[in-house]
């Protein structure tokens, strides 16, 4: 009886941190980290906020937890982009125009994931999960250099490049003030654009032969 | 008299307030952000800790600061390192190359510009600081493309793709751990090869017609 007492216990205490933790993605996908605070999230969740800090010591690890798990999601989703029968050209193309895509379609989360200022601890997630995309693309450089698609090239810092580049690249128009503009009707640049100029940038800086059209 | 006095007590604060600026840069250099704590800079400047507070609410307010007076004289570097009378190709080879040669010669206030895992008040002086240095490579980008030197291209996109290359490519390297290892003798990246990959990679992203040697 004990021990299905205290299994029981701990069913509940799973299900209820991950509630805890799809309230808190859901607060920061409306309005970013700023927006997770404890006493707001404890008010989500229908908890008092003792029992939150009894699951998270503090919102440095509850917020590297989300970051975490919703920067899971989009390195499965570029690995699943890159993993195709296709020349390493045209995957890179692929992953890169799904990276932004994805970005696009929740464009708050992906600058509070990308860019926003937050605490330390998920900076050092940001770290990384930032190595985590240069492994996935390192593979496809290597492959495009030694099938002749790319030019020869050190992969590691190209994929390091690579990884800035499109990050950095999207930094501005996902900002808060860039979706404010674009809302009140001002000219912005479009998903398409940005996508178009990001592959063009990062197939010519590795030497693609034949640039994807 | 009273005049005199407040004077001479703002000259007082001033000459206090710089001289806890450069001791707190001196410990960043030394051993990165990590290593400034209120308590150890106080000591190091030879003040209470209660003084330290009357300079800076908190330590994320002093840590902006010292990254924005560092970050400031790495902009100015590169600023007139990309203003000469040689081609855009020659201009932006020139710029990279300053910017990775002066960031390994101070590896740890580097990375811990770059890169290191710090409060949020540091990582909002982050996005400004990229802007200002996207900002002198799309001058530099612009003229390049209107002289056929460079690929047609959206330059804003290019320098944020730039920006965010140049800084990721030196995480890695600059990294405590990548250091450590230099130092026991492990085999790692010389400065010269991530230079002259990292001077590729941009060169060829942005069309140049003809790689500087």
């Amino acid at each position: 009886m004990a021990y299905r007492t205290s299994a029981l216990r701990i069913d509940r205490d799973n299900a209820l941190r991950l509630r805890i933790l799809r309230c808190a993605q859901a607060r920061v996908t409306e309005a970013g980290f700023g927006a997770l605070t404890m006493q707001a999230l404890a008010e989500d969740v229908g908890i008092a906020t003792g029992s939150l800090y009894r699951h998270f010591q503090n919102k440095g690890e509850l917020a590297a937890e989300v970051f975490a798990r919703a920067s899971q999601r989009e390195v499965d989703a570029m690995a699943l982009a890159l993993k195709t029968q296709a020349p390493a050209p045209r995957r890179l193309a692929a992953g890169l125009a799904q990276f932004a895509a994805r970005a696009w379609h929740s464009r708050r989360l992906a600058y509070a994931l990308i860019a926003e200022p937050v605490d330390p601890e998920v900076d050092k997630q940001r770290l990384i999960f930032r190595q985590a995309y240069a492994e996935l693309l390192v593979e496809v450089l290597d492959e495009g250099v030694s099938q002749g698609d790319f030019r020869p090239q050190h992969t590691q810092l190209s994929a390091a490049c690579l990884v800035g580049a499109i990050a950095e690249s999207l930094v501005g128009p996902l900002s808060p003030s860039a979706c404010a503009a674009r809302e009140t009707g001002q000219p912005a640049l479009a998903l398409g654009s940005i996508t178009e100029d990001l592959i063009a940038f990062c197939l010519s800086a590795v030497g693609a032969k034949e640039l994807s059209a």
